[in-house]
């Protein structure tokens, strides 16, 4: 499975409205906690991986966790990887699990979404803690040979939002998260 | 939580008839198969660590996945480990994420357990594949200070099924396993 995501900047007053206009559906509202571990025999930066225990609060289901291991960019325009993802019933234990076999805690994400659904994309408003609101277009499939095709519906999607796929942020939150704390 | 947990080689007819004397209670029977992995930075046949992907079909519930770690022997005498333990929702995933940061599947092992209650022990009747017959009796206490009190009352769960505590195999079923595989 590839997922095919495209990220901007963006004020979710005038997107909420687009939104409306264009009648996306609202899919419902999520708190994500999520915490990336540093491997203890690779450098992520370096192998462009990542490993991640993400905790969740739906509005509307049970809070869950999940495993979720990143692959290095097979398509760098659209920020596609391979991602191999399981829920798990308990996070903190998925996460002594990593720490006992020597992977440590590196950054932690927080953020509030808001999902929409919208011509077989999802759209999602995000405010990311210290870093501020985005907009994100996404879908998957099955093959990396669909991918092209996809990443231009995305950016056909931000267009129609009154959104500039130029402006795209191809850095993840965490990453951008580590840029902040950097220049601090 | 810890595992206190002992085991001896015993044919099951016999041990079966002193459990239906005694009075206990059948819990359920389960199919298991476990894959273990070694890591890709460290010799757990040295660190004296396991991580595993256990895959369990219960007579009495439906099928799932745990993922496991089990830290080095606290208390050598009992077996007794320090166990970090989450169900997960796919199995598979769970074991592609871990191939995927280089933890690679380094043997099966699959066992029938048909488990009985009998004085707040659990008295587990494993049929190995490759290896046999085996009971175990097993218990957890919250402190390593309780560790040995429960030891002394699993040996006597043993004596009182017509077991020789003195017949303990302190080696895993991993373990038996790969020494049967030199041995070949």
């Amino acid at each position: 499975m590839y997922e095919v995501e495209v990220k901007v900047r963006a004020d979710h007053a005038s997107v909420r409205e687009r939104l409306a206009d264009r009648g996306a559906e609202r899919v419902n509202a999520v708190e994500q906690e999520d915490v990336y571990y540093d491997a203890p025999h690779r450098e992520f930066a370096e192998t462009d991986e990542a490993l991640r225990v993400r905790r969740e609060r739906p509005t509307d289901a049970e809070p869950f966790a999940e495993l979720t291991y990143k692959g290095p960019l097979v398509e760098a325009e659209s920020k596609t990887r391979r991602e191999i993802e399981t829920e798990v019933a308990e996070g903190e234990a998925a996460g002594d699990i990593l720490s006992a076999l020597g992977f440590d805690p590196a950054a932690t994400v927080r953020k509030e979404r808001e999902r929409f659904a919208l011509d077989g994309y999802t759209v999602t408003l995000d405010s990311v803690e210290g870093l501020g609101e985005f907009v994100e277009v996404e879908t998957e499939v099955d093959d990396e040979g669909s991918v092209e095709a996809a990443r231009e519906a995305a950016f056909d999607v931000l267009r129609d939002l009154g959104l500039d796929p130029d402006a795209q942020i191809r850095t993840s939150y965490l990453g951008l998260l580590l840029e902040t704390e950097s220049e601090e």
